[in-house]
Order: C-alpha cells, then structure tokens, then sequence
C-alpha cells in the first residue's frame, strides 16, 4: 500500500449523480437550467478564432487570472488584491484547507450541509466536527466557540440542502467570536436577498467564496472566486497551482461577471419558478423551509420514520432526477433544483401522482 | 497569522516570466510556437454552438474526464482505468504529493531539475533531498535507495533543463530499488525517441505522467494525465477535485490526442528546429548536451565563474524571452525553448552579436 493512509480509509466524495439516460432532466446539483450569457461563448469563440499565437491556447494562461480580479473588483468595490480565482469553488475550497488547516488540526462545520467539507478535511489528514442546525436552521453558540487546533470553519449561507440563511450580524458575531477565519461558501449568494462580501474589509477572519457555476450558468466552465483580507490572499496564492485557470474560462468568466443584465434576468427567472415549485411542493404537504437558492429542501412530516427515497426512484424512472438525502439523526428528504417552469410542473405532477398513489395504496404518505 | 507555519514560510513557486511587452518572443517556458490542432479548436466551438442544454456549460463535467482516458487508452493499448486527468500536469503532481506523502514524509528528486516539486514538498508539509545529477546527466545509486520516510520520487525524463533522458533500463532498474512510487513525468517525452508507458504495466510502482501544454501546444487549456497501476489511480480520484477537468478541456484534450497526424507533424517541425538550435549555440561555443525535448540547456564554458544572466537580459532588452536558471553549486545557465526557425535565427543572431561585443570588450565571454 503506496498511499497514506487517511487516503486509503476514505471512501471518496460522490458528486451528485450523472444521468446514464439522454433527456433526462437534472433537478439535482442545482446546475442552472438556462444557457450562460452568449457574451461568456463569444469570449471563449474569439480565443479559438484568434490566429495571434499569444491570444490562443498555445500559451500559458495569465497566473492570477488578473483580468477577472480586476472585473470582480471592480463590480463589488473591492480591491483586486482581495480576490482569488480557482477552477471551480472546490479548487477555492481545497486551496483554503491546504493553506490554514494542517495535519491533525480541527475544521468546523454546520450538519446538515455540503457533504464535501468533510472530504476536504479527510484528505488533508485533518479532524472535522459538525454543529447541528436546529429545527429552525439555526446554530447554536458552539458554532462560534474556539476550540484547540481549530483552524478553519465553514458556513454555507444560503446552507445546503435547507437554501437557508443566518442574517450578516449573526455571522459578523461568528466572526468576532472564533479564532480562526470562518469561510462564508456564497455558492448560491446570487439567488439570496444579500451577500456578505462587505464583511471581508470588515474583519480580518472573513472570507467569502463565489462560484460560477449556478448563477452564471458556468458549472461545465469550472471557475469559482473568493474575496479574503489581501494578506491571506498572499499566503494562498502560494498554495494554488501556478496555472489553475486556464484561458478559455478566464476570459468567459470575466465575460459573464460583466454580464449583469443577464445575471439579473436569469435571477428574477429562477426566483419565481421557485415559488412556484415550493408552493407546489407545500401544497403536496411537504415542509419546505423559505429558501434563498436556487433549490428547495422537501420533507414530508408524514414520513418522519420512514424514508424519501421511493419518491426520488419513481422520480427517476420517469426521467427526473433529484436529491435524496439522508443526514441519518437528522433525517431523509429530497433537494430539488430550480429548473424551468416547464420542468418544475412536470417533476410536481409526477409527485402528485406519486402521493396518491401512496394514499390509495394506504402507506404512511397519507 | 491564520496560515499554517509552512505556508508562510515558503516563497512560493514562481512560474515562468509573462512578457510585460507586446510583441516578446517567448522561448521561456517551453510552450509549442504552434497552432494547437484545429480539431481541438472545433470541438470547443461545437460545444459553444450547441443549442442542446445537456452539452453546453450549464452542466457539471464528466467527473473522470471518461472521454480522454478512453481515447488515451486506445492509442497506448493500456485500459482506461490506469488513466488519470488532471487541471494540467500541475494538478496531476499535486494529486500525486497528496495521496503518497504524508506531513512530515520525503519526497526524493533529482538536481538541477523542475523545481515545482520542491513547492510541491513544502506545501504538503512534507520534506525533500535532492540528488545531484553527474557531468554526464546521470544519477548516482543514491537515487534509488530506500529511506525512512520516502513516499514519492519525482524524475523528470526528458529531464528540464537539460533535455537529456535516462535510459528504459536504467528507470525500470531504480523502481525495482525503491520502497514507493516512482513518478516519471513525461511532459516532454513527445519530443524524445521513447517513452516509458509499457513500463507502468511491468511494476507496480511506476507511474508516468504526461501533458498536453507542450506536444500539443495547448498549454492554456490546462489539461495533464498520468498512467498507473488501476489500484492507485483508484486512490487519487478520491484525492482530486470531483470536476478537476472542465467541459470545454476534456472535448479539446480527446480532439487534440486523437489528431496523432498533427503531432507527428509538429513533432518532425520542432525537431528539425532543435537541431538547427542546438547546432548554432554550439558553434557560439556553447555546451549544449544533446536534447530530447524542445528546448536545449545552453553552457558557455569560458563563463565558469562568471553569469550567464548578462545574455538573458541583452535578449529580453531585444524582445526575446528565454529562461535564465541559476543551480548555485551545479552552476547557471540559459533554457531556450525550440521556437519558430525564424525565432530561433533571430534568437541566434542576437547571441551572436552579443558574444562578439562581449570579445570586443575583452570580457570573460571570449
């Protein structure tokens, strides 16, 4: 046995599943159902038809991705040098552990939540302890406790699955209280009421992460951001492979940043066909927490000890796939994207039909 | 100081200069002075002009890159589960350091040699010795002894800078020696007489690594891969990012792979040009070991004492960016990369010249 052991005891993070069958509708990692604004496709055309050889792919990419720090500074007021590109927010978020957490130290995390913070710390040789939420999708004070050898703590917000938020002054005051920088994961910030990257200049220990992935349209692009302290940023530049961005998303990335019109076009879109979705879904008698994501988490309280699961098959099997869950102590339930509106009626009136047949064939979904 | 110990004490890797002028020839960084293959463009412009939902940028990639490691597979007759993509071949010997070597564990490699892998040590936490390579670019016994602690031992073959290669017997020779994995990083094997691939059948501790920045001239796609044993690529597809490689990298990287005819051609162009080179910095007088990449390491002898550093900025001053390295003990030197034919007679002619004025001024340079 060659590799570490930490390695060898993990069993590796499963991305969400990719559908064996064509037109399948993907309802389930919350990609965005539209296309990507076609300004970031003309950037990625004008690099393949450039014929200057320093303008193709022949060439290294620029190290830093300066022209996308310098579009993201200058959309949220910030200064270039607070921010850092990755190639996706999981490269953002790998290059945060590798940079703060060593070997045996602590990194703190909400449950239920993105399951891969667990597998970032695994593979790092890191421990990990997860506060639970409360009924409400609330932490409690522990959340905000040092603790020895922490070193990194991560919050979701809006959280996944819940689509859940904490308001800026409870995470200002997580802030104040811990003694290690707490990573506010704004993955789905674009679809919420408010962000958080004014806390950055604020505090010395915030640090806000961004991706492209679902409000932009991006996620096959793989470019993800964070706005951090700039002397942080100094310290994770080391950390990140010198080239970890390459051409063609450095220039769609600044392309589609710069796109607001389309961003906000594609907000107001997504955000009414997922009223639409949560008020189906309540209307089927499921508890759905108020979300600010671009997903919905679904709970049936008449299935509280029996599971979610069969609602997510039959799903499957008519060509919709979405999110089973299971957090064990915390419960089962399904995570559903955002998709069109055309989809979203389709996929509720598969659960309707699923329901009554629950109901006539007298299990618990009654 | 939130960054762990080693972090802040490390300088960080610093990639190859970017020209700040418009215009600089660069012979720097090893890049193809080439238009990648047109089928890699064009699979990147299908993807762009897709009106298909499913195979635009909306959608995650394909986690395992599938689509490479198959057409990879099939050109060097392995199966497609000893292969690995990666963000480039920086990714590839990241993943590598992070499923073999622990905190505190060695990593071995040669000297002078691709002085990433030293960066790669100190950010894992991890430690290094490097072996000195002889007069004649071969390695002394040392550098296949077992040792407390060593995890990961990296050869570059071609090596960088100087072009040359141990032989196949030579490196099946020091992995049937070593207590762990022996890494031989093809990035420039394209442009040698052999490769090392067969030999990852034969042991179970050889892997080879490969990119396409180079013989493929497609450096800022960023797109690496490696072949291994099934066993331990099953390890570090638990240690890579769930989506490392992005939609538009994994259709150009199998387009590009799949045009064997393209690289043959290239091939055959950059080797006619390395000899040209090798030929004309030799009659400058010049020490240029024999090459088997595209570039060659350049030595004058009557410098010994003096620097080299004086030839790479008269050429930067005249827009020609090649890469001065300095070893301390092993001595300095200029890597030029193989360019243009008409690059590399600019290039030529303003060595030329300034070893002649070097004469004139009865300096060292005579």
């Amino acid at each position: 046995m060659y590799e570490r052991p930490e390695i060898h005891a993990m069993a590796g993070y499963v991305p969400g599943e990719q559908p064996k069958r064509n037109g399948t509708v993907k309802l389930n990692t919350n990609e965005n159902p539209y296309r990507a604004s076609e300004k970031a496709y003309d950037a990625i055309r004008e690099i393949c038809d450039s014929r200057n050889n320093a303008s193709g792919l022949s060439r290294y990419p620029n190290p830093p991705a300066q022209p996308f720090r310098e579009a993201a500074a200058e959309i949220y007021g910030v200064e270039p040098e607070t921010v850092l590109c990755g190639n996706g927010s999981d490269d953002i978020l790998t290059i945060l552990t590798r940079t703060f957490v060593g070997s045996g130290e602590l990194i703190r995390l909400p449950r239920p939540s993105y399951i891969l913070y667990a597998s970032l710390a695994e593979i790092q040789g890191a421990r990990y302890e997860e506060i639970l939420f409360d009924e409400n999708w609330r932490l409690p004070p522990a959340f905000a406790e040092a603790k020895d050898g922490l070193k990194l703590v991560f919050l979701p917000n809006p959280n996944s699955p819940s689509g859940t938020v904490l308001s800026k002054g409870t995470i200002l005051e997580i802030a104040e209280r811990l003694p290690c920088p707490l990573i506010v994961d704004e993955a789905y910030a674009d679809f919420s009421e408010f962000h958080c990257i004014d806390l950055v200049s604020q505090r010395e220990n915030i640090i806000v992460t961004r991706t492209l992935s679902k409000a932009y349209a991006l996620a096959g692009l793989r470019f993800g951001y964070l706005f951090a302290p700039p002397n942080l940023v100094e310290q994770m530049l080391k950390v990140k492979d010198s080239y970890n961005c390459d051409a063609l998303s450095i220039a769609a990335a600044t392309a589609a940043i710069c796109d607001t019109e389309w961003q906000q076009e594609n907000r107001r879109t997504i955000l009414a066909t997922r009223k639409r979705l949560t008020e189906g879904m309540r209307t089927l008698g499921f508890a759905v927490p108020d979300s600010q994501a671009n997903f919905i988490w679904c709970v049936h309280p008449s299935l509280k000890t029996a599971s979610h699961k069969p609602i997510y098959e039959y799903l499957k099997q008519n060509g919709y796939l979405v999110r089973y869950m299971n957090y064990g102590v915390s419960g089962d339930g399904l995570r559903i994207s955002v998709g069109t509106d055309e989809q979203i009626d389709e996929c509720l009136a598969l659960i309707r039909q699923f329901v009554s047949t629950e109901i006539s064939s007298g299990t618990s979904l009654t």
